[in-house]
């Protein structure tokens, strides 16, 4: 068993004024899928892409909206989204806090160094 | 993408007092690993046991002991856990509120009909 509070993780830039951390993985002996926590400021995004694997979100504090093909969609804590391989997606910080979300991808969807 | 808030998601009891929600599972199109909430009140705990697969926690509210063979361990909002693989793991509600913990596992630990 391994025990790590978010302050003990180590984070860095990324996207749009976002912050990373990755909180179980591959060096904590993560076999089959990676935990993140992203923290967004007001007015910051994380990237707007599409990748060959899917994510598994959920909101632990703030406001958003998703982004799809199929239009904007408000997320707020507590919001669990499900985003398939291959489908473009977005968050935008759309509150007055920092949005924080955690993201899990599939073990070859983490290439933090 | 498909969203859903905590509180659309069904809740079944589970273990000592608990309460487990499927947020994204096979249903709704998770191809690799569930996410999955648990509930559980003060004095409560989860199932003390071990499996062949592995668990990556994440304490989104409360305290709780966390109990390992190496021992037992405090956590709280923030906190996350990986438990390996069959190590024998339990968490025992060891505040005043409900603690609330997301709990993620590959595809093949999930067993909600």
């Amino acid at each position: 068993m391994l025990i790590r509070n978010l302050e003990e993780v180590p984070s860095f830039p990324y996207g749009n004024g976002a912050q990373k951390r990755v909180v179980i993985g591959p060096k904590q002996g993560a076999p089959n899928f990676v935990m993140r926590v992203f923290d967004v400021p007001p007015g910051g995004s994380s990237s707007h892409h599409a990748h060959d694997f899917e994510h598994e979100v959920f909101i632990l504090q703030g406001e958003a909206t998703a982004k799809s093909p199929k239009g904007d969609f408000p997320v707020k804590v507590n919001s669990s989204i499900f985003i398939p391989a291959n489908e473009k997606h977005q968050l935008v910080n759309t509150g007055t806090e920092t949005l924080r979300f955690l993201c899990m991808v599939p073990l070859h969807g983490e290439d933090t160094p």
